[in-house]
C-alpha cells in the first residue's frame, strides 16, 4: 500500500478492534486499509464512513458480516464472536439529534464485544421519562451519557447512579453553544462526582472507555 | 456633591428603588449619595456594600429602617410599605455558595416590594430535594434560578413549571468554569422553553426582572 | 414511527404549542411528526422549515389552516382559536436583517395565541424612528427586542419602558461580531434594569418567554 | 541614566507631548525620566502615576506648573502655552465609573493644547440627558465617547453627529463583560458610520487621536 | 416597496451617500432599493454586491454614471460632482490579498467625494517599499491602513506620520489569525499613538471615518 | 446549624465519603459541618482546607484519626476500615508542581478505601523514567494521570496500558497555558483511546471516578 | 501585469526561493506571476495550488523541471542545483492526516536545497515506532515535528534530541481541537526546552526556518 | 531530599545547564535543590527567583560565582568556562518593559555559554533606532526578538535578516492584549519567513533554542 500507511492514530492495543477513521480518505484507500486490517481476524470498525463506502465494501463480496449504522455512519465487520458481556452498557441521550454520536458509541462497544442498551428521549426538561429508566441505570457497571445543547443530562444521571459515568458532549444546538463547547463545559463542571468526559462528538472514545470499564467489572 | 454625580448607570424608572452600586466608591461618597437618594422618599438599595459602610450609615443615626444582607452585602432602606405582593417569588439555588447572588436578588425584590421565598440546596445531583418543592414552584408567577458550576438547575426547573424562569449564572466553581461562563452557556442553551438569562452574578438584574413580571401578573 | 421518536427537546408544557425543530430532519420525517402532533388538537409550530416542507404539507390536503412565515421559515398550524390576548407584544428590531429572528418570535407568540406588533427599522443610529413608537412600547406588558451588530437597542428600549424586556441577540453583522456574541455580550451587560436575554437567534425562546409573561399579566 | 532608557513605547512625533507610562517604574525612575523630558521644553505627561509620585515631583521644587488628575492618575506639566484650540473636544461618558478613562483622555488633549468639555452621566438608559447636549456635540470637530458595560453610547452618539467619533471601551462592568471586551465588541460593531475605536481603557490614545483630528480641522 | 423597508443599518447622516449593504438581499430587492435611493439625487453606494447585480443595474438603462469596483464588489452611482477634496487620502495596504477591503474604503471615500491614493505592496517584511512613500504619507490629513496577517503595518505607518491613522484589520491569513482577530488585536495594541481601529474587513467604515476627518481638515 | 445547610454540591451517593469543599467557608462553619458529617460514621473528606482548619479540628480533641495532606490541603477522617482494595490505583504525574492535585486524588481514593501508588517525575521530556514504571501501570485496573503544561503525559500513558485512564489537567504552567486549558484540550484530543477527562485541577473528581472503576473491577 | 503586483507577503530575502501563495488567485494570475518569477533563475515555489494549476503550467511547455506534491498541493520549479545539504532534515509526523502539512515543509526545504527525510506514523500512542528512529533524529541539526490532535509529539521528540525542534501544529482532529489551537497550545507549553512553534498548518514557515538553521549548521 | 524530587519539568539534555523553576517553591527547597544540582559541576540556572533567595544562596558561603539578574530575577552559577561563542546572539526588544523577559533569555544563553548582545528601545514606532543596528543583526546566526503590545517587531526584524528569528511575545501591555495573546498571535501570523515563536514571557525557552542554533552554526 504505497499511498498511505494504515492510520494508527486511533490504533489498537490488545482487545481493541482495528479502527479506520474515514474522513479525508478516498473509498479506494479505505477499502485497501480495510482489507489489510480484516486479515488479522479481529473486528474492524470504520468510523464516519459514507454509505457509498459501505456499499463498495459489500460489493467486493469479501465480507458477509458487515453492519452499517446509518445515523453514525459506522461500518462494523464482526469477525469475532458477538457481544458477550453479561451486563449491557446503557447509552443515554436526550434527543434524537444526539443519536449519531450515541450510535457511534454503540457500534464501538459492540466492536469490543460489549452489549449496549440505547435509552433516548430522556432530556432534563422531561425528567419523568428518565425516571422510568432508573433501575436499568442503577444496575449498570458504567453509563454513557450523550448530550448536546446544555449537557445537563450528565449531572442528572450522575446523581442517580453509583457507577462511573462517561459523558460525551455533542455539537447539537445553535446560538451560543459554540459547536458543543457549552455542553463540554457543563459536563466538566458537573456537580455529580464520578463523571468523566471525552471530546465533543467523540462517540468512539466513549465507547472504548466504557467497554474497558465494563470488561474490568466483569473480571476480564 | 461636587465630587461625583449620582451613579445613574443602573438608574431608575418608575417603580424601581433608588440604587447605588458601591464598588469603587468610598464610604463617604456612598453615604453622601445615599442621603440624597433617601430624601426622595423611595426605598434605597446599595449593592455590594462592605459591612463598614452599613455600619457607618447606621452610625449617622439618620436611618432606622436599614437592613443588611450579609451574604450579598446589600443595604436596603425600606421607606415605602413592606413587600406586599400576593404571590412570593421563589428564588431557587443549588448550593450555599450561590447564596450571595441569590440574596442580592432577594433584597432587590424586597426593595421593589415583592415577597420572596428562598429555596436552596436543591442541586441536580440530588433531585429529590427539588421535587419536594414542585408545588411551590408551580404556583408562582415567575421563578428565579441561581446556579453556578454547570448551571443545569435552570433547565430542570424550566421543565417543571409553566411560568417564566429568570436564570442567573454564578461564578461559583473552579477549573473550566471560567468565572461563570460555563453556567451562562448552559442556561442560554437550555432545552426548556421559557428560560431567560441575566449576566453572571447579577442578582440585582434578576430581582428587577422578576419583580416587574410579578407585578404585571398581579395586575400592576 | 420507527425511525425516530418525536423530538421532545423543545417540548411542551401545558399551554405551549406542539413544536418541531426541523433542521437535520427529512421532509418525510417532519410530515410524519407533524401528523402525529396535529392529532392532539393543539397549534403546531415547525421552526426553521424550508419552503418545500411547507409545500409538501399543503399538498397532503390534510391541513387548511397552515401559515408560512417566509423570513423565519416557520410553519404554523392554527387549530386553536386565533391570538386573543388583549395586549399585543411589541417585537422591536433594528434592521431588516433581523427580521427572520423577529418573525420566528412573532410566529411563536401567535402559536401561543398572543397578539404581536412588529416594529422595525428603529436602530440606535436613527433614534427618532424609535421615539415615534414610545407610546406603544410603554403600554405593553412585555417587549421583545431583536438586534444584531452591536445590540444596543435592548438597552435603549429598556431605558424607555417599565415592563420586562426579552432581548434576542442575532448573528447579523460581520467582522468581530463573532456570530452574534458581540450582541449577546452587549445585552447581558445592559445598563438598563429589567432586560433578560435568550440565546443567539433564538426567536422561538423569546416568543415563548414573552408569551408566558403576557399571559400572566392578563391573569391567565 | 544607566538603569533605563526613556520609555519610547508611546513616544513622540512632532506636536505630541513627552509621555511617561508609569506602571512598573519606581518613583525615582519616573522622576529621573521626567527631569530629562522636561528639559526639552515641551509639555510632559505621566500616565497612571500614583499620587505619591506627583507629590514627590512637587517636592523637588523644580516644577510649578504641575497638574494632577486624581481620577485618571495623570500628571501634566504644562510648559507650553495652555490649550488654545478654538473648538473644544467633547468627551462623553455614561457613568462616573468611566471618569478615570475619560479624564486620561482629557489630560492628554490638554497636553496637546486642545480644549475639552467633559459631558458625563448621559447613559443610554436615560437618553434625555444626552439629548440636552446634542447641540454641543453637533458643533464639534470630533467627539470622544468613553463607555463601559455594554458600550452602546458610541452608536447613539454616532447617530447624532456628523463628525468623527473616537470610542474608548472601558473595563467597567462585571459578569460577562470580560474586562471591557463586551464594550469593545459593541463599539467595533457599531451600526453608526464614522466611529473608530481604541484599546480598552486607553484614554491616552483616544486623546491623541482626537487632538490630531481637531488640529487638522482647525488647519494646523 | 412592501417586501422590505430600505436598510437603514448603515444609514445616512448629512453628507454621507445613500448606502445599501447587499448580502442577504435578492437582485430585485437591491435594484428596487437602489432606484428609490437614487431619486434623492445623492451618490449611491452598494457594498458587497455581486457583479450580476451591477450588470442588472446597467441593463435597466436608468443609470449612466455607474462604477463597479471588482475587487471589493462595490457599486457606486456618482450623481454628485466627483471627488473634489484638495488632499488625497492615502489607503495603504500590505498585500494584494488586502485589496478588496482597501478598495471598499476607496469607493466609500469617492462616494463621499474625497480623492484617494492606493498604496499597496508595502508590507513590513519589505520596509524599503514603504519608505519610498513616506513623503506622500506625511503630507496627508489622514491615512487609512488596511492589513491582515499580523497587522503590524498600522504601527509602522503610525510611527512615520503625524496625522490620524484609521486602521482596518482584514481576515487575510490562515492558522491562528482567527478570521482577522490577530490583526485586530495588533492594531488595538499599537504602540504608535494616533491609531484608531474599525471592525475586521470593514473598508466602508474606514472610508467614512477618513472622509469625515479629511473634510474637517479642509474646513468643511 | 442555622447559618448554612451542609454543602451538598459534591454530595454523596452510597459508598462515597462525606465531603466538604472548604473555600469560602469560615473555620467555624467547616468544623460545625465536619462534626455533623462525622456523626454518620463514614469517612469524612474536607478538600482545599487551610492547615489552620486542620489544626482547629485536632484541637477539638474529638478526632484521633485525622490525616492532613499538606500539598493538596485535604483533611481525611478515616472512620471506616482503611484502604483495602487488592489493586492499587497508580496516580501518575509529570512534575512536582502537579503534586497538590495528585495528592487530592490520592486522598479521595483513600477516603473511598482504595489503595494508591503515587508515581511522579515521569514527564514526557524524560520518557525513560516513565518506562521504568510500565509494569506497574499495565497491571492496574485504572490509571490516573495528572499533568499540567502541555498535558501530553495522558496520551503517552494511554498508549502503554489497556485499562481506562482518567486524566486531570492542572493549571501548572505559564504563558499561553490559560490556567490549564492547554492541558485540558490536549487531553480531550488525546489520540490514545480509553482516556477520559475531568475538570482542571479536580483531583477529587478523578479520585472518585478511579475509585468507582477500581471497585467495579474488584467485583464490588 | 496590470491586474496584480507579485504577492510579496511571503517574500524573499537572499537564499529563499520565489514564493507564490495561490489561494484567492486565478490560474491565469498564478501562471503570469510564475512566469515573471521564474525568469529570475531561482527556484520557484507555489503553495496551496490546485492540481489544475500545475497541469496548466505543464501545458505551457515552458517548464520541464516542475514537481507537484499531491498531498500539500505544492508546485516546485527547481532551476537551481538540487538539494545538496550534507545532513537531511527529519520531518516527523504522527499520522497520515498530517502529511499535507509535512510535505509542504518538505517541498519548502527542497526549494531551499536542503535534503529531508519524512518520518511518519510515529504518534505518541505507539512510541516504539518513534524509538526506532531515535538515531536518525539525534544526528540531525534540526528536526521538524508536524502534529495535530493533541500535538504531544513535539514534546516527546524534544526530549530525545539536543538540536532545535521546529513544531507545526495542524488542524487535524475534531471536537475541541478548535482547528489546531489545541495542538498549538500544547506545543507552546511544551516542557521540552528547544522547541519553537510556527502557525497552524504552516508547513512553509517551518520549512524555511528549518532550512535556515540547517544552512547555518553547515556553515553557510 | 524527602520533600521533593528535583523539578525535571524543564530538565536537561546534554549541554544544557541544570535548571530550577522557582515559583511555588520555598527558599529552603530551592537551596536544597540548588546544592544538589551544583554538585554535578555544570552551570546552574534558577529562574523567577526572588532576590531573597539569591541572598540566601550568597549567605551560605558555598558559591562565589553567583550572578543575579535583577530584572528577570534569574540566578546563574557559572561553574563552567564563561560564554565562549564566537558570535553573539542579539536579543532585541522594543521597550524597557520587555527587559525582564529579555534578560531571562540573556541569562539562559550565558548559562549555555553563548555570548549575547542586548539591543533595546527599538520599537516599530521609531524605526530609525532599529535601523542603526541592522549590521549587527545581519551578521548574527540567530536573533531573539522580545516584544509585547502588538509584537510587530518580530516581523520587521524578520524582514531585515536572513538567519532564523526566535520570537518571544510578552505580557506587556493593557486592554485587549490579553496577557500577551495579542503579541503571540501577531508573531504566529508574521509575514516574514523564518520566524518561530515560544510561549508568552518564556525567555528561558527562547534562550535555549537560540543557544542550540548558535552552537550548531559554530559547528558544535
Amino acid at each position: 500500500m504505497g499511498f498511505a500507511k494504515v492510520d494508527h492514530h486511533r490504533h489498537i492495543r490488545q482487545g481493541l478492534p482495528e479502527v479506520i477513521f474515514c474522513p479525508g480518505k478516498t473509498a479506494e484507500q479505505i477499502i485497501s486499509i480495510f482489507d489489510s486490517q480484516a486479515k488479522k481476524g479481529h473486528n474492524v470498525l470504520a468510523t464516519r464512513a459514507e454509505k457509498e463506502v459501505y456499499q463498495a465494501l459489500v460489493d467486493t463480496g469479501r465480507y458477509d458480516k458487515l453492519k452499517y449504522y446509518d445515523l453514525s455512519k459506522t461500518i462494523l465487520l464482526e469477525q469475532e464472536k458477538p457481544a458477550s458481556s453479561k451486563t449491557a452498557i446503557p447509552i443515554v441521550t436526550a434527543g434524537t439529534a444526539d443519536l449519531p454520536v450515541a450510535t457511534e458509541a454503540q457500534a464501538t462497544c459492540e466492536a469490543m464485544r460489549q452489549k449496549t442498551e440505547l435509552i433516548y428521549d430522556v432530556g432534563v426538561a422531561g425528567l419523568h421519562r428518565l425516571f422510568d429508566k432508573v433501575k436499568q441505570l442503577q444496575s449498570a457497571n458504567v453509563v454513557v451519557v450523550v448530550a448536546g445543547m446544555e449537557g445537563a443530562l450528565a449531572s442528572v444521571v450522575g446523581g442517580l447512579v453509583s457507577c462511573p459515568v462517561v459523558a460525551v458532549p455533542t455539537s447539537v444546538g445553535y446560538g451560543a453553544n459554540f459547536g458543543g463547547i457549552a455542553a463540554l463545559l457543563t459536563m466538566l463542571n458537573s456537580c455529580a462526582a464520578g463523571v468523566t468526559v471525552v471530546n465533543i462528538d467523540n462517540g468512539f472514545s466513549a465507547g472504548v472507555s466504557a467497554s474497558l470499564i465494563n470488561r474490568k467489572a466483569e473480571g476480564k
